[in-house]
């Protein structure tokens, strides 16, 4: 069962980059029971999850999060009230490509608009206003997330008394953009991808495959994969032409993580929200990074980085940080040393969780 | 004109990994004069450079390693007698993929037995021989070519007195070896590679040029594209369904350098010798990497790396080189600043080029 909520917003949406949405839907979960609206912890996302970040009595299935939500873990559902939005753009129950657009009756495809983080941000505070709350106690963004979350904080400075913000940066470098890029032309140049008019039940599979093995790559770290794999050897036999693939474990296992993800996210989902990655910059909110930090009205902020990532590396999360301690009273930066790399916020909670307790028993 | 020269091996040459090529061609170049034998330096190059190294009277274009070879450069024509091989399994002379096999009078196409860096290093070795060579002053290898060097310096441990690796290691890391692998499966699903028995008249294009940008990606670093395009926009006008491209430089960037790239190089070659890269493990040579290096009989070494090549990176070098300094009695590490990454070595001529000097004048 599901313990997916929606809410509908009424007549056009605006786009941040033009056009509007009809009407659209936003999907979100929640733990624990709000406090008269002052123990809301709001959660954006990375590019591909769903809302369901943890189980609850609704929906007994482990979520994205499992072991950071819950009685007695960092984002307590005893003593907060936590929501996790889906992504505009997304295709677990927000309004995005593969929707109906109600005016045409049709799934949107590529008429959706152009995607923007800004947008992404706005559908949050949707959700927070169709709760009835006017305050969020902080909110939270990982990876693609952590951009939408800062886009959410500067749009609706009243809002959010806090940030946290996990392995992400105020704005793409191009090496990410490249990456991004190069992974989605590995979807377009798949032929079923059709320019986005390919049929839902026979959609794009191995462009797909290869932008998520791509994902893989730059998600984890050279150091976890020397320790994990080495040069661990596969014994195949090889058919005639397949003799390129498949001579080391670390083949194998960027195969069997790429298989379950191709099938389970939209193809032109993925475009729009990879895109709107790239496209996003904080620092047009005033013109720089200074100048978009002073719009900020929070009371405290934590910047958490991993040293191993290189999607989203380092020295730009210590960049904002460095920015936003001018302007926010209590500000904290944590580099971490997992080794695995960009996706460490998912795998190493033990020490992920610490940090987070530490903020936010602060708090 | 073309100043490649060709040795023709008699008979069959027993390949690393089982099977033989009847007859093999290998191509080369040469500058400088040979000082009856005591002069010889010996390029190994990497993944796809010919062995067209150089400009001379015979070919007036530009080589790939045109800032290094020549007059009063470090490998120095008026001083040292230099021999740039093309791999064998390449596509610039030496036999490959898509030679013509004479037992069948058609191309060999996958019917190329498993190439092995060992077999690229003996190609080496016949050339050193028909010219009447008993010994190398020093053999230079860059990236792939680093092992090739290696391997060339362990079989004939007699010949070379010297090794100048450049940007590359004794075996390469599962990171290095995704990438590749990724790589090669671009290039394998693209339909027109048809198991690799493609029309040469109407070759894959698409998968060897998305193999081509992640190569680009890895060759370079975030460092230089940050100093270089940050976040630097192109001004498009979008066509339905190529609105996902294209809106930063650094995308026409690599779009550019793919497009240079592709049609040049045979996609049969290509995953010969990048599986070749993969597979090629200096430590077979006794079990481990102190005991390949106490196989090896070299007077001195130098083992060259830049601090920003992810794909071969440093602490590789360092390593390799840490087990040199135990059995060559002159060897030296240096680790360059270079921000170009592992391409550095093709254009910060500004940086090798007094390493080399300093190595090569002191011999």
């Amino acid at each position: 069962m599901s313990a997916t909520k929606y809410i509908k917003i009424d007549g056009k949406f605006p786009m941040h980059r033009g056009g509007y949405l009809e009407s659209p839907s936003i999907a979100y979960e929640t733990w624990g029971t709000d406090d008269n609206g002052k123990n809301a912890i709001l959660i954006f996302t990375g590019l591909s999850p769903s809302a369901h970040a943890s189980s609850s009595p609704e929906d007994s299935t482990s979520g994205w999060w499992e072991d950071m939500i819950g009685s007695g873990l960092p984002l307590d559902t005893d003593r907060y009230f936590i929501i996790c939005v889906n992504s505009l753009g997304s295709c677990f129950g927000s309004s995005g490509p593969a929707s109906i657009n109600p005016e045409t009756n049709r799934q949107y495809k590529l008429d959706f608009p152009v995607l923007s983080l800004e947008d992404v941000a706005k559908g949050g505070y949707e959700v927070i206003k169709a709760l009835g709350l006017k305050k969020v106690h902080t909110t939270i963004g990982c990876s693609m997330g952590g951009m939408s979350a800062l886009s959410f904080c500067v749009q609706f400075p009243e809002v959010s008394e806090r940030l946290i913000s996990i392995s992400s940066s105020a704005r793409a470098l191009p090496f990410s953009i490249a990456i991004r890029s190069l992974q989605r032309e590995m979807i377009r140049r798949d032929n079923k991808w059709s320019n986005g008019n390919y049929d839902p039940k026979d959609p794009p599979i191995e462009g797909p495959r290869l932008a998520r093995k791509l994902g893989m790559i730059t998600y984890r770290s050279a150091e976890e994969w020397e320790a994990r794999f080495a040069r661990e050897r596969n014994t195949l036999e090889y058919k005639d032409g397949d003799q390129f693939y498949g001579d080391f474990a670390v083949e194998s296992y960027l195969q069997s993580q790429a298989e379950r993800f191709t099938g389970q996210f939209d193809a032109n989902c993925y475009l729009y929200l990879s895109r709107a990655s790239d496209l996003f910059d904080f620092n047009e909110n005033g013109g720089s990074l200074a100048k978009a930090c002073a719009k900020l009205k929070l009371k405290s902020s934590l910047i958490i980085g991993v040293k191993s990532d290189f999607l989203f590396p380092i020295h730009q999360q210590e960049e904002l940080s460095s920015h936003l301690a001018k302007v926010v009273k209590d500000s904290h930066f944590v580099a971490l040393d997992c080794i695995k790399g960009h996706d460490s916020f998912l795998v190493e909670m033990d020490a992920f969780r610490p940090v987070m307790n530490d903020f936010l028993s602060n708090e």
